[in-house]
């Protein structure tokens, strides 16, 4: 992890795994093999890549009440709480839908309304993360959503982590299928036998998943392709070391392709955050995968004042971004770009993880430049409303229809016309 | 135009053109092209597909004079006074940034920040629609987005349509090229050394032009890739059947492959609208463009009853809705998917294509069910914001590292303890 002056603009790597036209080519076969085949298929596609023969995917009320035998009530009372803070931020996310009165009688308006049905993908292994469950779920519930299905892969012996079965309940989920790849997005989006196809797939995954969720888009909605995790971290001299490595590690720790991008305006900090990491990262149980990360995608930036870092990090636009500065709120307003920001010492990155309210799911890889959160609107739709009074088209109906004719549109200029007469 | 009893479900067709393979790969060329020679491939094959030489793109003040001769001034008032009633609309979908303050001093919100810039495409030939000029720009502008830039293909002449570019100028677009197709697209995405890279691209175009779209969809923003234009319409017997028909042939003049459908409770008005349909079809001057529509893509059906005709509605989620009954808005509540409503029988469509104020870029091919008309929130980004307090962290800083460690990211819990030292 070097130090480096900024000069100008930052030279930045990050990675997205597009995958290979031979992984795309069996991913589509997946999807084609559940669309003829149905269930049968996800029976074979499970046994072949979960290595588990199941007969039915639906996860019953007894396997729900086993896993809350396996989880203690502690982190049963730390999810629930969680989740009601997932849950307050959200809310605050509605908007109702509108409408405005004219006095020529016209109405125009915007109806909100949710989804009828959304799908989560929950990763596998290593990768089953409880908060993704609590973070795509209510969202969805929030908005008004009927039905959310969740599907995840079966572990050899058949079942689902006993953590996300627990959060899922706590989120409020009641349609859950042990399937997982792009068996179980072409599920989703199609439909078998016993699972009904759904509007909106979100949630991570491995490459297959990612491959299969571009597959199907258009047919059903998707939520954004993420790439690896990232974090800008922006700090004066006021910054405490030990914390700003800390929070860097905690993204590295996540995927060898991670990045961590320090700025700061202190050469003096710069260096003792570089220590602080190297000391921190031979501590850590997932030191290999840090180590990687922060050696390939981590760098440290010094910037001759705070403008320039400022700058820099708009152009890094990360995903998560600290602000650790003497007076963190006075640097909001000139923030353009970034998934999500986090001011002073003490809110740390992985307080955003799990717990503080705010969507963890965010724009990856430079997207902060257009994309937002994951929120209650990713879950909901709108449709115009338009009611033209009859005084309205008697003032407007000749301009409208002339508009139409420099169009060259006429039967547009009729349809109004035929109203006039 | 059959008319067709209702049962249980529609059957529907509609077609989306995907592309070929051959198409696909033509794009990806002229895209590799443009990113490796700039402007002189932007010269090259606007001389090969627009048949023009061109030294310059940029369309200079006195072409946008000369454009202002040819127009009469009573269509530039129109169109003044349409941009106003479309820019009134879109600010009202203007949402502010918001920030909860809690008791122990957390601090959560979300800011709203436009994008930087933001590309539109407008078609050539007779596809070159002013009023999509309109559309397209003015919740860019509303949302504050500070560069908008147009691309259009020139004319034989080297010149873009006056009316494109007296619409650009009442919308305040201040830099439009003359340039189209895949070249146009990739130029955005990837600039030139003319041209600077933007962050979305938005409007509509041919084949050639939406799957260069998808090409560069990643690296910027893209809006949807709109399939051909739709109209359901939904009447009792209180509604007039000249104006229906007048209405179903508007979205049919526009393409071969335009869907018109008409849903009534009434068997007597099903039949007298089949029969204005082709009275007036015949006297329609783009008549081979809708009997090809109609007849392929367009249907009548009798309902049993209104609940088994909004059902059928909601099944075809159609890109336009129009209610002409003897109360539509006592119907509004059960409409789930439609891109935009018009109620009763003032509210003919085009008066939304052109002059009300909602936006005529709204969602085709069922993808009503989950996705919006093209809105202010479109050219804005939102960012999570956290400033959590020391007396949040020291409350919640254990639970949070007990959750992280239930997902085994240990220098995620070790980050938040750093503060609990």
């Amino acid at each position: 992890m070097e130090i480096l002056q900024i000069d100008g603009s930052l030279s930045l790597k990050r990675t997205v795994d597009g995958g290979t036209e031979e992984q795309r080519k069996a991913v589509q076969a997946i999807i084609a093999e559940v669309r003829a085949y149905g269930d049968q298929a996800l029976r074979t596609f499970t046994e072949k890549f979960d290595s588990v023969a199941l007969d039915e995917f639906l996860v019953t009320e007894d396997e729900i009440s086993e896993a809350y035998k396996t989880v203690s009530s502690q982190l049963v009372d730390i999810i629930t709480e969680a989740a009601a803070n997932i849950r307050r931020y959200h809310e605050k996310q509605l908007r109702p839908s509108w409408m405005t009165t004219e006095e020529n009688g016209t109405m125009l308006g915007q109806k909100v309304t949710p989804l009828d049905s959304v799908g989560v993908y929950v990763p596998g292994g290593t990768a089953a993360y409880p908060s993704s469950v609590l973070m795509n779920v209510i969202p969805a519930k929030t908005a008004g959503v009927e039905r959310i299905v969740m599907v995840s892969p079966p572990g050899r012996d058949g079942k689902l982590p006993a953590g996300v079965l627990v959060t899922a309940d706590i989120a409020g989920v009641k349609e859950i299928y042990k399937i997982g790849g792009a068996q179980a997005i072409a599920a989703l989006a199609y439909g078998t036998e016993t699972i009904k196809p759904i509007d909106k797939i979100t949630g991570p995954g491995n490459i297959y998943v990612a491959l299969a969720k571009r597959e199907v888009f258009g047919d059903v909605a998707i939520d954004m392709i993420a790439g690896p995790s990232e974090i800008g971290i922006l700090a004066d001299e006021t910054a405490r070391a030990n914390e700003i490595a800390a929070d860097l590690l905690s993204q590295a720790e996540h995927d060898t392709r991670a990045c961590a991008v320090f700025v700061t305006t202190s050469r003096a900090l710069a260096e003792d955050v570089q220590n602080e990491v190297y000391k921190q990262l031979s501590q850590l149980p997932r030191k290999e995968i840090a180590t990687q990360a922060i050696e390939n995608f981590g760098a440290i930036y010094v910037a001759a004042d705070m403008d320039e870092a400022v700058s820099a990090i708009n152009q890094l636009a990360p995903e998560h971004l600290e602000i650790v500065t003497e007076n963190p709120m006075e640097l909001l307003g000139k923030i353009k770009h970034a998934g999500a920001i986090f001011l002073g010492r003490y809110s740390s990155e992985p307080v955003g993880d799990y717990f503080a309210g705010p969507n963890h799911v965010l724009p990856t890889n430079g997207t902060a430049r257009f994309s937002s959160p994951l929120s209650v609107e990713d879950f909901q739709k709108k449709s115009s409303i338009i009611l033209y009074s009859e005084k309205a088209m008697n003032d407007n109906g000749a301009k409208i229809a002339e508009f139409a004719r420099l169009e060259g549109l006429e039967a547009h200029a009729r349809a109004v016309e035929a109203r006039l007469k």
